[in-house]
């Protein structure tokens, strides 16, 4: 890692504390919630490709609705990630550096 | 979402076409089948929690072990959903700043 | 095993090939689909119990419409758990009885 | 439905609750903690399909590890789907027939 980021995360950290603080929501982010919450989000991401052949799936960028609504989805996949690695105290770029590494022992290039 | 930038993931999307392109992963990569991945991915998040008391879940970070596990998990999370974003030209920043303002409309602070 | 049957889903086997020869579904229920679709019904049940307390979760059979909807949702996730295992040529009575067995071995009774 | 019996779960019910009380696991499975168990065996089903084509997943059956496996982790899903009716008292047999009927409805044949 040394000097560079992979990525930040402190601004939406922020923000997320904020919202949740705002609408007294601390008490409903525990962190089984926020897995059965996270398991729902995938579970609308999952639909969205449920039906469709790879290559209709691989075209999803052509249809203006599907393709925002993916984009809805993964966010909400991401959210809901960010706000459980909070609440669980996992320094989350810490937490992707540190697995990049493994895995780029794990699976060495050709 | 004007100035400020919530995340930034850029570097990181960087890297993993780099470490997909390497290993030639491409072919492996089709959302699809990385909605599979994080399906998994998530299974073992699930599966750190589905015993513990809510007391227990909020203690985790006190054993170092199940503490790097929830990390090491919560990336691979992460990792994945990021490369589905990528493989679909979803543009995460984007989609994540949008969903929070369409959250802060749906559920107006008290 | 022996002489008694765990379970017996063969009638709602025959029901499922009907349902999906009528409908001309078979194309569509690939193992992978039907994994996919899965987990989206895993993900509605997820959001079932999300922000619920353990006595809250406990408690949802005094709620009617909450209770029905649980049922719903239990009966899709086991509709397309059993089509899955019919597409992909598993003898889900066998396999349920087998897992049994090795359970007890692996988690003798105190 | 009438007569007619789509689903027999009742001796695998008994079987499951005698062997959580052999093994004072009562406690363990909350509704909650039962759907988080479920989550993961389904994400270990994802893992057995996520990198293989369609075509692989179809052939599945051709190697004899990967089917028992397959046969093991459907067994998974479908133990801790009937034990999370079990414990929220829902019917699981009628569930069935009722959604079976509803999803007749929604999809009639063409």
């Amino acid at each position: 890692m040394a000097s560079e980021k992979l990525l930040d995360v402190d601004p939406l950290l922020e923000r997320l504390q904020q919202f949740a603080d705002a609408r007294d929501w601390q008490r409903f982010h525990t962190p089984k919630n926020l897995v059965l919450a996270l398991t729902g989000e995938v579970g609308e991401l999952a639909e969205i490709f449920q039906w469709k052949t790879d290559a209709e799936a691989v075209a999803l960028h052509q249809n203006p609705a599907e393709f925002e609504h993916l984009g809805e989805e993964i966010a909400d996949v991401l959210l809901y990630l960010v706000r459980l690695a909070q609440v669980s105290g996992i320094d989350l770029e810490h937490a992707v550096a540190d697995k990049l590494l493994k895995n780029a022992k794990k699976y060495p290039a050709a």
